[in-house]
């Protein structure tokens, strides 16, 4: 017999009305707002600040990961789970799944085996609407400023070659990357270059999982920077009286989402900013629902512990004022031999000599969050091809750099395969007095900023900055945009901003191209390579295999 | 003191939990799927093909508007009020509002002053979603079709350049009606040109609301028809095998929504497809579940009654099988002496000449429909300027030609100032035995059913073919489509094919430009002018008045 499909194990799944799961974290059913039986909104008025003083927050992250992923959501779903069976209060608070590449090659972002959210055809379309309220408020200021270009009674003077706010689409619809619009005659529009980025893409994601609350959030939007005058003056969202409109449309969306894992413990999935431009990581919101409510959180960032963990820790972190009581390095044997230079298709087998050689990527991870007060545990995401050897290697060569790797079982266990990993993290979490430290401070300058990532996180001997990212920086400067904290945009695939140097590259440098920010979400952009804001279909889309019955049952949804 | 806004009336109003409107029809509260308190959607099993055969449909349409419109929407919410107050169980089925035009000049779409829909900022914000997955759809649609475009190894050799599915945003976005895609490369899609519709202009609306259930659902989307191959054979939603996909988009969209009136009667928001080019009113489903759970069944269909009733009764009841018990014409006062030819800034002032003219307007709709065996109702929208002779001279006329017209107070006074109109729409639907006579049979030539439209309906003289509307039709009829009935795309404000020709005009033709179809939604569709689908914003956009406070309360929204 064979392991049972993620929409089959979510379908069987014996899932409770959500009322339930509420009650679990002591939420009224009157503050509830359901779509269904088994979402809900949480209201904001849950965030209790001495609570989020108090909870523990478990950062999940991994090493740079092989295009298969090395399973960072399952392993934070599972040791929900594996908490909660040990007897802690603990919430899982991750990200929510765009609908695009649901119809493309991706399977769905709802976890993976006995280690998912669920309901999972619910979370994979349209969940409760947040993406789509992001959508419109993203194209709702490109209407404003396209209106105000063709409005010769209240012009703002916008010169529209230099304006940067694309609209968004939630699909994979490469057609839609290079545009012109405004064409037809003086009726409809100027004519000029566009764009549509997918919406996880969009800054008004990036801006909602940053806000604090409406107030912020109608902030931030209205600094979110359009473009120039033809006088070469900066123009804003504020300056269309946009930011009230936008924040209008996100009343709902601002609010975390309730749903649950398959054995029935809370999570919230809130948000889903890109993990290249931007943070790559749930609503602060999100974040401190849970932890107002539960004693551990478990959450995680996208991409390896160089992109994700460092954005988590520098960006979300600082602005929220949290600091992690334990971090969790996922890796897999798997991964440990790609690093180690398996050839392609040979990642499957067992290959001692290869783990011994990519181990370095793992080491270097946990050694960038040691420096950093952070004492991480490592998760080894258990597959059926990995072998006893080449797991005890992994174990003791962790060992020797002072900290425990724990096989994780969720992907085919569920919790009860998650608890040895838990009752590490809560012995983490208790005893080891995780004090996290910044690697930078917002007011030194920019380029001292990057290279503190580049040269301690990356192991890069330095940076290289093209004459067009000197440039963008000058701009950024001009704006007074400096101070803000670094997103950077790099591949996932390797430490470097080179994804064929796999393992632990030494000696190179990374190269900003250019500069990218966004002023809203407050973050400025370092570019190192191509970003995908759009993706395309593959020959033959995932949408072809789907199917609804008459009943409204889905199958072919992976 | 002045007339409070509808946001005011609806924020203040006394609204009930979801579950105790439901309770009133007989939906047991675990049926129902709650988007919040106020809104919840119901499972397509309440529909009971026996209950839908003796129940009552209202249908309320309206004389050929002015630019303010004539109140169809408030009338219907004040006529299902008034029923329920002289003790018939009545619930209100209507379409739900288009997002866009919220933030342009439009008011919202949920009725007006003491006859509105509630949660009303919901209502005319993201809703239930229904908009939005009918937006990503139509869009996954067209990312298939560009997908297959750009793919030589699936391809189905189809010829960019005709293309005839458009993407949709539900956004006043003038500068999306006619763009370039595909532009940027090899890696970035075809070159060619495309344009969006605002998302009730898409097929997808109009299919949503002529289905019966997910099988027909999934049929009328394969049969949506795309554009040739190279070698001129048509393309259709299912050879992309697109169907599934998009019906599974749809899983949730094609349930009902249940909202409530502002005196806490049920009404059914679903739906909301353009009426010039499509059929201009709610779902069949949520039609038949209104009379599956109600004795009176009140419903409205976009425009006066030569487009919306007309379609309303040759598409959507000949499709269901509806026969309307009564039909109730809306007219006011200012409209008669708009038609009677009182100048511009004029028609708010007594003028009983104007409107002993155009009168005209309203007793052609009137005859229309006798002639067809139901005997309107006619219901005077009363506005304070009106007159006691105006209103006296309309109930007399309309008298003469064996019908009632009775002032309706809705707006002002709810169901309390309906209840005259109440009683006589159910005297009318239980005693006149009405009786409705299909115009045309869909087996008869094109031209036969457009000619019995335009000299029954609209009183022409006949219909004049451009050449561009006979080779349109010629290719109808080569794709086996010319037994679909008729879709008239016409000006909402006259009688005929010219806005300008007000009253009772006589001795015109009408003239079809050209012809499109509607394969998936099963009509065709003559044009009669230029119809707009994609809106633009004006001058000040109402999005700038806008405000929302730390709490998440509302200003400005109208």
């Amino acid at each position: 017999m064979s392991f049972p499909t993620d929409l089959e194990i979510a379908q069987n799944a014996d899932i409770q009305h959500i009322r339930k799961i509420a009650a679990k974290i002591g939420i009224a059913e009157d503050d509830l707002e359901y779509y269904g039986k088994y979402k809900a909104k949480i209201p904001l008025s849950y965030i209790d600040e001495q609570k989020v003083a108090q909870s523990k927050l478990i950062l999940v992250s991994a090493i740079n990961p092989t295009p298969a992923g090395e399973g960072k959501t399952t392993v934070s779903v599972g040791l929900c789970d594996g908490l909660n069976r040990i007897g802690k209060k603990a919430i899982a608070v991750l990200r929510e799944p765009s609908l695009g590449p649901v119809f493309g090659i991706k399977g769905g972002a709802a976890g993976g085996g006995y280690a998912q959210v669920i309901p999972m055809v619910d979370i994979n379309l349209h969940f409760t609407g947040d993406f789509s309220a992001i959508e419109k408020a993203n194209n709702l200021l490109a209407a404003l400023i396209d209106n105000n270009i063709q409005n010769r009674k209240f012009s703002l003077n916008i010169d529209p070659r230099t304006i940067v706010w694309k609209r968004v689409m939630d699909m994979n619809d490469r057609a839609l990357r290079n545009i012109i619009i405004g064409l037809g005659g003086t009726a409809s529009g100027v004519p000029r270059e566009d764009g549509f980025n997918i919406t996880p893409a969009s800054e008004v994601m990036a801006i909602l999982c940053m806000s604090e609350n409406f107030e912020d959030l109608k902030t931030r939007l209205g600094n979110i920077f359009i473009g120039y005058t033809f006088d070469k003056k900066p123009v804003y969202a504020r300056d269309l009286k946009a930011e009230a409109a936008m924040a209008i449309l996100l009343r709902d969306a601002i609010k975390p989402n309730l749903v649950q894992t398959l054995e029935g413990n809370p999570a919230i999935l809130h948000g889903g900013p890109f993990a290249n431009i931007a943070q790559g990581t749930n609503t602060i919101i999100a974040t401190k629902t849970g932890m107002s409510l539960a004693e551990y959180t478990v959450t995680e960032a996208g991409f390896g512990a160089d992109l994700g963990a460092e954005k988590f820790l520098h960006i979300k972190c600082r602005s929220a004022g949290f600091k992690p009581a334990a971090m969790v390095i996922v890796t897999t044997v798997r991964a440990m031999r790609y690093h180690g230079g398996a050839k392609k298709g040979f990642f499957e087998s067992p290959d001692l000599a290869s783990v011994q050689l990519g181990i370095d990527n793992l080491k270097k991870h946990v050694e960038n969050y040691i420096k950093l007060n952070l004492k991480p545990v490592v998760a080894i995401n258990h597959f059926a091809t990995d072998s006893p050897e080449e797991i005890a290697f992994i174990q003791e060569e962790c060992s020797k750099i002072g900290v425990k790797a724990i096989v994780a079982h969720e992907f085919t266990q569920g919790g009860a395969g998650m608890t040895e990993l838990a009752e590490e993290v809560v012995n983490a979490a208790e005893n080891y007095g995780n004090d996290f430290q910044m690697l930078y401070e917002v007011n030194e300058k920019v380029e001292v900023k990057i290279d503190r990532i580049a040269t301690e996180i990356y192991g890069a001997d330095g940076v290289v900055y093209s004459t067009k990212a000197k440039n963008d920086l000058k701009v950024i400067c001009d704006l007074g945009l400096d101070h803000l904290p670094i997103c950077m945009a790099k591949t996932q695939k390797s430490l470097s901003d080179n994804e064929r140097k796999i393992g632990r590259p030494a000696g190179f440098k990374i190269n900003v191209r250019e500069f990218e920010f966004a002023a809203g979400a407050g973050f400025i952009i370092p570019i190192l390579g191509d970003m995908m804001r759009m993706p395309g279909l593959p020959n033959v889309p995932a949408s072809e295999g789907m199917d609804i019955d008459k009943f409204g049952n889905i199958t072919g949804l992976s």
